[in-house]
């Protein structure tokens, strides 16, 4: 796993693989080339567990470690996917945050598009506006993940979903998740289309959240850090609940926001019948 | 707000009282000092709000934004606090983070004690062992604050309660939350002591958290992002509980896993009596 004796086959950060590779940091770049990074073991191997392309990859041996890096790089050299030695200046080029494992991958980013998300049945979807945070999205799909959601719908986002901090924050399960973008008014026209309910969290909701019927086909929507939700999302078919709030703030973090309404729902859907 | 024309009393980033209040940024020379920095109008006003005793502020007016700013500046010139005006380039020396309000207070730290922690009856108390990411804790005292917590207890902690990121993640509520640090095993001792059941948060556990009693004296304890609780939360007195893992992933965040615990224990703790 530290072979140093190993000669980088791309070893200056000018390099030109390695300047393409790190222009994909910005959105732009990303939303004409249609490819994104991947940074992480954990989070390249759920894209290919996931089918993901991936285009090509760049390794950093002397940084390398932990069995996901193992069982990727088996993966990659099995595959015809270029695999790209780089000195650990060039890596820096294209890795990015604070924890690195030594691989990057570029892949194609899948379709987005809400008229391609399959409609399941009495679906649970996670819907977030408008929000802006990097971390913040990817912890929504990766509670998303964990709560058995159908699917996350990014509405008028203002980071797109295939920023890496997003995949990386969302620990790569974004692959595997049902995800699509739009703005917010096809996306409710959407979820009215498939008679799927809306249940928004707004702060002076006068409903607590533990009050409602979050069974059957539902979407759980979610405002933006800074600003809650816009007015896309009022109407008499939209149920607003709050979070109880008894200390000193006056609301929490959009990504645990997600997680408690996301959980209840889980706990509505799997209690016996008829429980209180 | 932006009165530019105002000559700043301390422009140079290596003015000594800068430099003084931007070593408080390492944890050494707050725990020598028994000072740390609060950035942010918002963090600042509830740290006034909560009788935190403010040692002296600075301030770069160019920057100053919001409601929140103007309140903190009429309280601290209504008192004895110095406020050092500074220029841009100094006050980036003690500013951290990236959304800057132009208002850095050093304060002095609150006791920490666990022996001074006040016990309430029949307390909802949070436990977060060894966890390490300064966003991480702080998210989890802003959802005590909103979950109607009573204490949180950094047990064993590699990150200092005072760590101004830890203070800006919780937006302040660390001034009003009853909050204490104690190693792990002083940590058990303290609730058993108290009368205070245990409830442990472990990916492995046989059985899910909405099976848990969480009414009465009860503790929720969870473990660091990268390795789970220690084994000084073992025993037939610790009642181990998990979520729902239901997609790819195998855990969630930290600050996730500790909302869902502490709003089902509010919704436990609120719903009628005999309800299912």
């Amino acid at each position: 796993m530290t072979d140093r004796s190993h000669s980088p086959s791309l070893a200056s950060p000018s390099n030109p693989r390695i300047r393409a590779a790190a222009r994909l940091r910005a959105r732009p770049e990303r939303e004409a080339s249609g490819m994104t990074l991947v940074d992480g073991a954990r989070e390249i191997r759920r894209a290919i567990d996931a089918g993901v392309e991936v285009i090509e990859a760049f390794i950093c041996e002397p940084l390398l470690a932990g069995e996901d890096a193992r069982v990727v790089l088996d993966a990659l050299r099995a595959s015809t996917t270029p695999v790209n030695s780089t000195s650990e200046t060039a890596f820096a080029k294209v890795a990015f945050g604070s924890r690195t494992e030594g691989l990057v991958a570029v892949i194609k980013i899948p379709s987005l598009k809400l008229d391609r998300l399959e409609v399941m049945d009495g679906p649970l979807i996670a819907v977030i506006e408008a929000v802006e945070k990097p971390g913040n999205i990817g912890a929504v799909i990766r509670t998303a993940d964990g709560a058995g959601a159908d699917a996350v719908i990014a509405a008028s986002p203002r980071t797109d979903l295939m920023n890496p901090n997003v995949i990386r924050a969302s620990a790569g399960t974004i692959f595997s998740a049902r995800i699509a973008t739009a703005p917010t008014d096809q996306v409710r026209h959407w979820l009215e289309a498939n008679g799927i309910r809306i249940v928004a969290a707004r702060v002076d909701a006068p409903r607590s959240y533990t009050d409602a019927d979050l069974t059957g086909p539902v979407a759980i929507v979610l405002g933006a850090e800074d600003r809650g939700l816009g007015e896309g999302w009022s109407g008499p078919d939209v149920e607003a609940v709050r979070l109880p709030m008894l200390g000193v703030a006056d609301s929490l973090n959009v990504s645990v926001t997600a997680a408690v309404l996301l959980y209840e729902a889980r706990r509505q859907r799997d209690r016996p019948t008829h429980e209180g």
